[in-house]
């Protein structure tokens, strides 16, 4: 079975993350939007009233007859079926806790730039972000950052992975989010960066995976760009 | 066993999903930040840097020696526990998806007295919540009402429940939801229910529930209130 990953074509948002665990597993799967007429039908099937599970917004997987939609519920999805998440009821409920914490904090990140309203343009709201921005890299950016520095240092199998001994998604979404934190703010990034080494450690070793590094060096993954959810206004950095 | 709850003692908030859920289960819990020094307590162990699993913010639950953040992970937790989610991979899925969506909702409507940060005071960032509440009940509120209807009318087992033909923590999820967002907007919530009959119905079922009737009829639910998530400010109504 191949998988059919339905998101924007044009942006990795929140489309990445699953995308970083199907490369990561290996796992065959098409990037819809990317293909010819892709988007007209991920169009069609946001609107299929025929689904009986219908998608709230991308991305969604589809697994067979299975329509699959929010980031962290593909991802509960993804890391049960192909090993990205411990077997364990406890561990699995934990890695899936870190990656909503990480989903808190990309809907902040995002919300830098559009403080105000997603349907209008960054410039209609530049004001207003540069008061949230500024609140976000004081405050919540390095709150955030220095949680998961915690997390790894209190890792009783050691400050190499978030949970247990081994790689899971929450490994590979915290990758992601850091990687887009130094796109959008990296002044401020490179400041929370000095005092997380667990974190940034992390991070390299994550983009030194076999199949990650093949994937970052492809033209599958997409540069970050100003349309996305990280976004570099130098404005909004300091 | 008795689960003891940590949320802001003062507040519906995020805390709010977890108790309808232990209230509908009838599990014994305490609330510990309504006990004597329980708000002391739940500071001290969101700082208690023995904790393996920290969690990152209230709510969090204490099941045993067990400590789980993040609302929709409670509930993914209490939804296996206690049957209020289907026992199916697909179906427990689709729950959890739901929540996701509806915690997206809570962002979004919290954001609308708060769009420039949560340590100003909505009187400092006034303006500014005016612009975003403009959005969120012209476009955001009717989209995603409009989306559970359609899940609703979309649902095989019939338009009783969200999930199946049983009740699952997303149905108390989307009441409290809809309770909240009348509370805070309630002309504009008003306008958007009349195109969403099966969701209002929902609603009315589960507050009649005898758990949950006898739970909002009792001093353990407390009021909406103005520190809230959701906030009634006239001025941002229409």
């Amino acid at each position: 079975m191949r998988y059919e990953l339905y998101y924007w074509g044009s942006i990795q948002g929140r489309g990445e993350f699953v995308r970083l665990s199907l490369e990561e597993t290996g796992a065959p799967y098409v990037d819809v939007a990317r293909t010819d007429g892709g988007e007209e039908r991920m169009l069609a099937l946001l609107d299929d009233n025929t689904l009986t599970c219908p998608p709230f917004a991308p991305p969604f997987l589809k697994a067979g007859n299975r329509v699959i939609g929010q980031t962290a519920d593909i991802l509960l999805f993804l890391g049960e079926r192909h090993g990205l998440a411990p077997k364990s009821d406890a561990g699995r409920l934990w890695t899936h806790q870190l990656q909503l914490t990480l989903a808190d904090l990309v809907v902040e990140a995002h919300d830098t730039h559009h403080p105000i309203a997603s349907s209008l343009y960054y410039e209609d709201q530049r004001r207003e972000a540069k008061l949230r921005a500024a609140d976000f890299i004081a405050n919540r950016l390095p709150k955030f950052l220095r949680y998961f520095e915690r997390v790894l240092a209190s890792n009783p199998s050691g400050p190499a992975h978030l949970v247990g001994a081994r790689l899971t998604y929450a490994d590979l979404s915290l990758f992601q989010v850091v990687a887009g934190l130094r796109y959008a703010f990296p002044k401020a990034t490179g400041r929370a960066a000095k005092q997380c080494p667990n974190v940034m450690a992390l991070c390299a070793r994550v983009a030194a995976r076999p199949r990650i590094a093949a994937y970052i060096a492809s033209e599958r993954r997409l540069p970050f760009n100003q349309q996305d959810i990280f976004r570099h206004y130098a404005e909004l950095d300091r």
